[in-house]
């Protein structure tokens, strides 16, 4: 287990474990990214005990990573939902998955593509200013006519 | 721990996580990315029990994500180093890095600069064509003289 257990570690990669890097808990994120929001589904998704499930649950929401949001009055039910904290973890779930497609697998089983231009999106190492600025500077180029 | 633990999971970033999820793991190769090689120094970075770390360093050369490599014979001494595999986990590190840094810590402690051109570098999702072609192609655009 996890916990605190990085304490020497000055390091924004180590807090980041320590908040994530239980068991189950990135892929508990994943399935959050895939639309799942209910216990039930989690449960059925990751086949973990449901008194794991509950603590990871819990932590995520503590750390405000998902929220946790009435859907029915009666009976009462709440469901979990990526809070934009949570969102941000993208980046290292697909380079994640990246490299596990290169080296893990004999075909990657997902591609995420660009709701946009559907072009295929990829975790890259990019000078920070590209990321911001480039989209709305191709959109200022235009054409000779 | 972490062992074969996510069996039920055919998906890259479980896959992923059954190599590297293990407790340090990710601290070693992140401090391997900062330079380090030897036992001893990942021992005094790390702080944990040499058994501890043997076992991921062994099991970090089983995956192929470390090299073992004799620096001297007379002693008979050896270090670790990444591999391309290895090496190619540091989007995954540097996207953890960045979400520890903006959500975790007061200040970043760290940053990443591209060496040719000194600018800062950051984790990001982008379409899979530019991470590749847009270097070169921006060589190609000339001026008006």
């Amino acid at each position: 287990m996890l916990k605190r257990d990085y304490e020497g570690q000055n390091c924004s990669i180590a807090r980041a474990l320590e908040v994530v890097g239980e068991r189950w808990t990135l892929l508990i994120v994943r399935d959050a990214f895939l639309g799942l929001r209910r216990f039930d589904q989690f449960q059925e998704s990751l086949g973990i005990a449901r008194n794991v499930l509950t603590d990871r649950l819990n932590r995520l929401v503590e750390e405000g990573i998902l929220e946790r949001v009435r859907y029915s009055e009666r009976p009462e039910r709440y469901e979990y939902r990526l809070t934009g904290k949570g969102r941000e973890l993208n980046i290292a779930l697909t380079a994640l998955r990246q490299w596990g497609d290169k080296y893990l697998s004999e075909k990657p089983p997902r591609i995420f593509r660009r709701k946009t231009d559907k072009k295929p999106v990829v975790a890259a190492l990019v000078p920070r200013a590209r990321t911001s600025s480039a989209p709305k500077r191709s959109k200022r180029c235009r054409g000779r006519g």
